[in-house]
């Protein structure tokens, strides 16, 4: 079965495809009776208007761009989750990219979003961007733009983040005042934001509970910021003879390494190292010990940048002003058995 | 930064819209140094060509859209990572929708992304789908479709899975080999097709090595096929005083459920009870004791999926025969701790 046309309503009707074309759109230049014949050959022949030439004429494609570094990840996939399910209540469509942590793949990405008129984009950037060029063109264009998780400050425009700092040191003092002294943390790169306020809100915590803060128990975890990651630290530790009683993992993942190598060299968890995640991954609920970690609400996330990305959309649609947001979602303690 | 437009490159030249687009388009009616000016024009003014546009002309999208069950599943997210890389690489776009296992929802999406013109679909199917006019809609109106893992085989369409018969039979026969001989089974629905593959696969498994099948050592999962489900169903198995040696799961997480159920009961594994999965999670690898299981291609089936898909829409536009193709990709045994 072909597409069926407007030049097939036409030839059926012996109409002009024009007037066909006017009396779908309910044009006042076409006789209600034509109308009403035109509208019952549609029915029959079970038309439906082509979506990309509506789409071009009212300059809107009901298509959202979104950029984020991985969806093998379970943060992302529920952020995910949360940006389909919101769309769909619109009918918005979703075109997902991943950077792959990978720069100049970001930087086609959004080209290849502007070049496909979506009408707004959501990005979390890759660890590598430190470049700003390609956001400022989105907003150059005057499409909605909005950041989340890992976001760049200056940018003008919405932002939908945890707040890394807090949610760090709130994790630290619980440790120190379970009684922990000697907290290594197991940190992520330089680059992007919300590692170094995880770093900061550690530093901080142990600043602001007279403990001196000691850069050799820092790790720096930059590989893919995963499990071997995680892994290796703790093996470095170890091995180089750094004696701590409790680790600060700036994730899930690299907290789980920890623990696999600790258990590997029969060290007790918690009793002779705690250690404490960050991101609250499923899997943390079902290691040996359970994983205390940071939850952070990856679902509303994803709902709540949709939320505004449409907002913004519909503003625009309508000539109204946009009044950039910047929302900070709650996150919480979630305490298990290794600390 | 407005949105440059041809009329804007026609104003600058003093020529008309058509002739500038002729121009672009490299059309043997325009002199060579018109054309020459207008690229020239269009390049200072930095013009990109309408994608949207563009596409409804060449009657392509170069947009594919995929309808999965879920994206918060470590097999899907990997699924959907083949699928978008193998896209990025011939320049392809993904919408990327979820049916959340709603065979309603799954129909409307199909209706949507037949709407925007997609070059192509890629479903697995939900597990509530048990009509196909949506299906034969797609193939109706010549728009390539692939059908993976979750697939419905009397549909005219290539298909990608993995032999969930013939994995589940090695999965068991392993465990007879080992020793086990009362093996339960841990089932899912009975749709889609793979839970059934994998329940006849465990029954096939008994029967030729001379152990009679015993239907109250089988436990339906089919709540939401998850962590909750294997809980509950070792729970039942224990408290109803079912005794086995062995379970065979559907999946990881339900093999991850039955493992914290028979834990927190002190039931020693592998010694008490031996666990097998199905899926071969990254928190398989984790969790203790580690979960043996079965590794499937993820990654390759999105990857492969979408190639095919690519190969059909090229033969589609170059007027080619098309021949649907059926990949059985390979799985392999995970021998971990847990049996």
């Amino acid at each position: 079965m072909p597409q069926i046309t407007l030049k097939d309503i036409a030839n059926k009707l012996g109409l002009s495809k024009a007037t066909v074309s006017k009396a779908l759109n309910g044009s006042f230049e076409i006789s209600d009776a034509t109308k009403k014949k035109v509208l019952h050959a549609a029915r029959l022949l079970n038309y439906t208007p082509n979506q990309v030439a509506v789409n071009l004429r009212k300059k809107q494609t009901k298509t959202i761009g979104v950029i984020i570094p991985t969806t093998v990840h379970h943060f992302f996939s529920k952020i995910i989750d949360g940006i389909i399910k919101r769309a769909e209540k619109d009918e918005y469509l979703v075109i997902l990219l991943q950077s792959n942590e990978n720069f100049s793949l970001e930087k086609k990405q959004v080209n290849l979003l502007l070049d496909k008129r979506v009408d707004g984009i959501l990005i979390s950037l890759s660890n590598k961007t430190n470049e700003f060029v390609h956001l400022n063109k989105i907003i150059k264009r005057n499409v909605p733009l909005v950041l989340f998780d890992k976001i760049e400050p200056s940018i003008p425009c919405s932002k939908v983040v945890i707040d890394d700092f807090k949610a760090a040191y709130n994790s630290v003092v619980y440790l120190i005042k379970k009684g922990y002294k000697k907290i290594a943390h197991f940190r992520g790169d330089f680059n992007p934001k919300n590692a170094v306020d995880r770093f900061e809100g550690y530093k901080q915590a142990l600043i602001d509970n007279n403990i001196e803060f000691d850069p050799t128990l820092v790790f720096m975890c930059n590989n893919n910021a995963d499990f071997e990651d995680g892994y290796a630290s703790a093996k470095k530790m170890i091995t180089t003879g750094i004696k701590v009683d409790a680790i600060f993992a700036i994730t899930d993942l690299i907290a789980i390494g920890a623990i696999k190598y600790l258990r590997e060299q029969q060290v007790k968890i918690p009793e002779d190292i705690a250690v404490f995640g960050f991101s609250n991954w499923f899997m943390s609920s079902v290691v040996t010990p359970t994983l205390s970690t940071v939850d952070q609400p990856a679902y509303k996330m994803g709902e709540m940048s949709m939320e505004i990305l449409l907002s913004e959309i519909r503003n625009l649609q309508q000539h109204n002003d946009i009044t950039h947001k910047e929302v900070v979602l709650p996150t919480k303690l979630v305490i298990r058995n290794s600390c």
